[in-house]
């Protein structure tokens, strides 16, 4: 048998697997390709991989036999039992310190599972979040790898070279334990969600509550595109307003208004429930398009629910434009406020979903460098992100830092100015107000969460802790207190529970 | 062996399951007790059962025999494999067409898959939330009966005679299939959570906004009381801010503000993304919780991020205070728009944690008619919810009931100046906002979801519709439609797809 010259393996040759492995292939790397129907990796081979270094391997155990040690083998099959099918058939032909790495759409905690089973076998395991579609898959790819730490070394200059480039960095970097690298992607996926609402209803303001024409709301986001709000989003949402049917009616108007879903953005709310986390505009952006979907409804009841009468705005138009850059701006702070916010509870978390706690060490400044380019969130703010993260790692939220604060402080008064205007329009902003109330509760030293365990006091007796510098004998520090709050005598019956 | 004179057992002897069976005694009904532990029953019959007309039970034979059949048999045990382990000990005692109830606080799907076993056994099951708590369970809880419907008429008399009364009329009623009873107590916590989470912010907006004392609030809130926000909550709120500490200081002020949770509002909000349902407000609530309870973390927030400059409210008082009112009264009414629609979306939806159909036949008027009284969220505001769906049993949504329709175009106006006042004030009002922005969004015939599926047929070819009325040859009715955006030549090269 000859010596082998694989530098990585490739599983499952649709359309992703064979345009990264284009990619893998550009960057100077032999790639062993494998698919179960043997008949695609001919394919595959005469046409698109034809003069490339590409090989092909007809079974699994060829593949094995030509892969360079330690083995890296990436599958690109369709998330589930698949995954596993695949894991199962490479295992006998695969040796201590050889990496299993699953590129798919799985949930994280598949991911979490699966490197703990290879890893009890001696085997290193990497579950990685790919992002920017077939495209990037091909160019250049956002890729975020999650898992054995002791793989990372083996396939960093695969990976990193593979991905995007952004200013000569890589959109590539070792995102931390287990599942983190899908939990990663997941929460990408959600933040793209809030990036993508927060748009939207921008749009509904300047079209219904100034009535701005769809050519001249495009020149708008071009401006905002040169500035803090410079992304990929903000850009194709110009071309989009830009882009006219035959009769000159401008095309998105004629788009029915029900959004869909392929349920990250759901998962991503949900992680945030189990974790306790205030992912509240995510939240909001997924039930945004939950409401989109019931159009019949809401026809029905557009005929039966008037809002407020409209009035001309009579204010200064150019400055309530700026208002609402100011206001996308502060609320996409907020939404990446709440995304890292979440990574970093679940980072330390006991699992919801699972017996072990994570106990991840994220990579908080790669994670944010990662999306910078090769994704849809792709964005110059991402950067900013990057260098706060860079400048503290232990950096406890975004909005502790200089840049990102100042940031708020001045977009602050046209966002509110923006929010209001917009309730008394009757325009929902629901994305908008949430990342306000959201930055209103965090600011405030005392939210009124003490009159809600007042009351689970009352009704419940599921007792209460007294705020700190306001403890007496009756009301001690660190204890559960119950109060009999019918007793009306004005005095007050503490009993302390150790519970 | 005597003839069995017992109308109904009951299983699990702890606080709620005494108060339980005291509550049917004192109905007039014959009560079996048992406990896994038996010297607890021999205790409960020794002192607080003294003198009535309870017998009980040592064994699980024993209880079985000495029931009148069919069987009633309440289980009061711990949620989870406690339940499933007193079925499989009863089931050999069991006979065709007995009754197994399970009263506690089980997760619905549990009850789904109870039901499905026992009836393929040829015995019915009823899954039945309880609220009230233990006071609620000894004089009278509210009762949400759900699972085999041919169980209802053997328990009717016993349910509705040991439930609470309104008006003569008890709160409870038959559900629906399944685990539909379980659902509709996990909702009513939902909606639990978003009242209490109103009421706080309401508190917040008259301290903070208003500089209003707590014994002031206590006054509006016992004024609101006599009104359309008649209710158990409304006016415990009252009792808790007029009690003082020792020193004259309101306790509500010295109580941390960090509020705890068990876990149901979270499922419901869960529930609702998993139902792909704009449970907004519940979400919200839960989410408040959340951010309460990272009190540190606001304490270095509230060093470092100011908010507006506080000015001196300029406005009409009362008048503020009215329009906090009927803010507090829509968006209430949006809440349970939300939780009604949450249940009809289930009630046909197929299940996400389950391979069946849910199917159920939903008793709406039933339903609020049970929290009428009993339970937490018990208020005047339930009758008209009522009287809704008594009207019309298949109502769509509240708002299109002339009741509640007439009351939030009413409340609208000083809804919408109060959020602006807040928003511009800097307290948080992420119920309020968000029940307003579900408003909005409702009654809109066009919401900007239009933008978003041409972001997403732009970025990743997922394709849209057309809008009603808009189609042409180029953009067919009912087909999903690709546009290459990139094309910029203004024409729209559309492919359809049957996909």
């Amino acid at each position: 048998m000859s010596t082998p010259t694989g530098d990585i393996g490739l599983i499952g040759l649709a359309v992703m697997g064979q345009n990264l492995i284009l990619n893998m292939n550009d960057k100077g790397f032999t790639v062993v390709a494998y698919n179960r129907t043997t008949s695609k990796v001919d394919d595959f081979l005469a046409n698109e991989a034809k003069g490339t270094n590409v090989q092909g391997a007809h079974s699994i155990q060829e593949l094995c036999a030509k892969l360079k040690r330690p083995r890296k083998i990436i599958l690109l099959v369709k998330a589930g039992p698949a995954v596993d099918s695949f894991i199962q058939q490479l295992e006998p032909y695969l040796e201590k310190g050889d990496i299993v790495i699953d590129g798919g759409n799985s949930h994280y905690p598949d991911s979490i599972r699966r490197t703990q089973e290879l890893e009890a076998k001696g085997l290193l395991f990497v579950g990685s979040g790919v992002s920017g579609g077939e495209e990037g898959a091909r160019h250049g790819p956002s890729l975020m790898p999650g898992g054995s730490p002791a793989a990372w070394p083996a396939i960093k200059e695969i990976f990193q070279k593979t991905a995007a480039q952004v200013n000569g960095e890589p959109c590539c970097d070792w995102v931390g334990e287990t599942g983190s690298g899908h939990y990663v992607k997941m929460v990408h996926n959600g933040i793209e969600y809030g990036d993508m609402q927060l748009i939207a209803e921008a749009y509904d303001i300047l079209k219904r509550g100034l009535g701005i024409s769809e050519s001249e709301i495009a020149d708008i986001f071009t401006t905002w595109n040169k500035g803090v709000l410079d992304s990929f989003l903000i850009e194709i949402t110009a071309d989009i307003l830009k882009f006219n049917d035959d009769d000159g009616v401008p095309l998105v108007t004629k788009i029915l208004d029900k959004a869909g879903q392929k349920g990250t953005g759901k998962w991503t709310a949900i992680a945030a429930l189990d974790a306790g986390t205030a992912v509240t505009l995510i939240g909001e952006a997924v039930f945004a398009r939950c409401l989109s979907a019931i159009k019949d409804e809401r026809v029905r009841a557009s005929k039966v629910i008037n809002g407020p009468q409209k009035e001309a705005f009579h204010g200064d138009k150019k400055q309530f434009i700026d208002d609402l850059e100011q206001a996308l701006y502060a609320s996409k702070i907020i939404s990446y406020t709440q995304g890292f916010m979440l990574m970093r509870e679940t980072a330390k978390e006991v699992g919801n979903l699972l017996v072990t706690k994570m106990n991840w060490n994220l990579n908080y400044a790669g994670i944010a460098s990662m999306w910078r380019g090769g994704c849809i969130i792709k964005s110059v703010f991402l950067g900013d992100i990057t260098a706060a993260y860079q400048k503290n790692k232990d950096l406890e939220s975004l909005l502790f830092d200089d840049f990102f604060n100042k940031a708020v402080h001045t977009a602050q008064p046209g966002w509110r100015r923006m929010i209001a205007q917009a309730v008394l329009w009757g325009i929902p902003t629901p994305a908008f107000s949430t990342a306000l109330a959201f930055f209103d509760g965090y600011r405030s030293e005392i939210v009124p969460a003490n009159l809600l365990q007042a009351q689970r006091d009352y009704f419940g007796a599921h007792t209460f802790r007294v705020q700190p510098g306001m403890e007496n004998p009756r009301l001690p520090k660190d204890k559960d207190i119950h109060i009999n709050w019918t007793g009306r005598g004005g005095n007050v019956s503490a009993s302390s529970y150790s519970a």
